[in-house]
């Protein structure tokens, strides 16, 4: 699997030229993107700016040596490059597993171009299978835990060594288990007007490009 | 207009009864129901437990010697009482001039009914002349910023000290000098789907019941 996702990160790579502001993503997918726009900082001279999306891939790149600025000095992004937990065939997608999702959609939203790279595994018809991460504040969270079991959301608090998981932006995750999300545009809505909700796992119509790693090579899929 | 505050908050008191779990809202108008809920306990021996919604307001019960509990180990709370910055005649306001919006939401969306207590110098016809109060996340709040400019709303960052001011929950305000608010659901909706925003002081169909402070005596509005 590890090589997929080597490879998308690589080919996406191609996508970033001089003069860019790019997105770095986060994950195990865009760890391989961040590590070759590195490479090509160092040994091709790349120029570019870097805005990263974690703390991680923050430490990532300044360890490579990629110049980096906060997405709040830049007027915005020209492409950013990340991974995802699921896409489906209209460009739509969970992305959360690695509770960034907070950082990760305002980057995109402040995107000219947003890509994402994916293993082939992450492809599919309808989105649910992968739990939803819902980012929500702290306080009120106990009732919100219980406004989405009284819908059949099945919510569990993401656990880190055995404590509620604290984000980047010091709120909890619920992962919803939905098993499949018939109406991902309507789903959005809902939880956008739910007080106590900062942000949710579910990105729509954001990304213009979809970079599949397959065992035969990588597979471009554009928005018609 | 501090006697008017009094009234309305020893007004609102009134529909305190034993047992109840009771939101105590944040500002210079709640306070003095907090006040009066204090006396009650301690000079009637009142029974209810104390929901808050700030910190400032979580120190003013507990020195008043009012029960507490976490809005997390409530079922629910059954009356909210809390001030506004400006409401209409369809009981939608503005709320956070006080910076404790998104506490103030969240108890008010787990209240089984919610009363505001105002002086007759918050009744307006439109909403808007007060400025809109937005809780955003600190990351990218520069963006979000540059947008609201774009939109013409006029946005500045709440300022305290000289510095940003960072609310309970570590976010960033930036205050809409809208003048006036033609379809305050519209934006409400609009705000809701921004990315960045965590919340805003719009409260839309939360309220049945508002109490008016004037000269000639407190006016009970209730919903029809």
């Amino acid at each position: 699997m590890s090589n997929l996702k080597e490879q998308v990160g690589i080919k996406a790579a191609e996508f970033v030229t001089d003069g860019m502001v790019v997105g770095l993503g986060t994950g195990s997918t865009a760890y391989y993107f961040v590590q070759e726009i590195g490479r090509r900082v160092k040994e091709e001279g790349l120029q570019i700016v870097g805005v990263t999306t974690s703390h991680a891939t923050a430490e990532q790149a300044a360890s490579l040596g990629i110049p980096l600025k906060n997405i709040d000095d830049v007027e915005s992004v020209d492409l950013t490059v990340d991974g995802a937990d699921e896409v489906d065939s209209q460009f739509n997608g969970i992305k959360g597993g690695g509770a960034a999702l907070l950082m990760e959609k305002v980057v995109a939203v402040n995107s000219k171009d947003c890509i994402w790279i994916v293993d082939e595994s992450k492809v599919v018809e309808t989105l649910g299978a992968f739990k939803l991460p819902v980012e929500v504040v702290q306080y009120g969270s106990e009732n919100l835990f219980r406004l989405f079991e009284t819908k059949g959301y099945r919510p569990s608090f993401r656990i880190t060594n055995g404590k509620k998981h604290v984000t980047d932006m010091q709120n909890f995750i619920i992962d919803l288990d939905l098993g499949r999300i018939e109406d991902a545009r309507a789903l959005s809505d809902e939880l956008d007007h739910t007080v106590g909700v900062v942000e949710h796992g579910l990105f729509i119509g954001l990304i213009s490009k979809v970079i599949v790693g397959r065992p035969e090579g990588p597979q471009i899929l554009e928005k018609n």
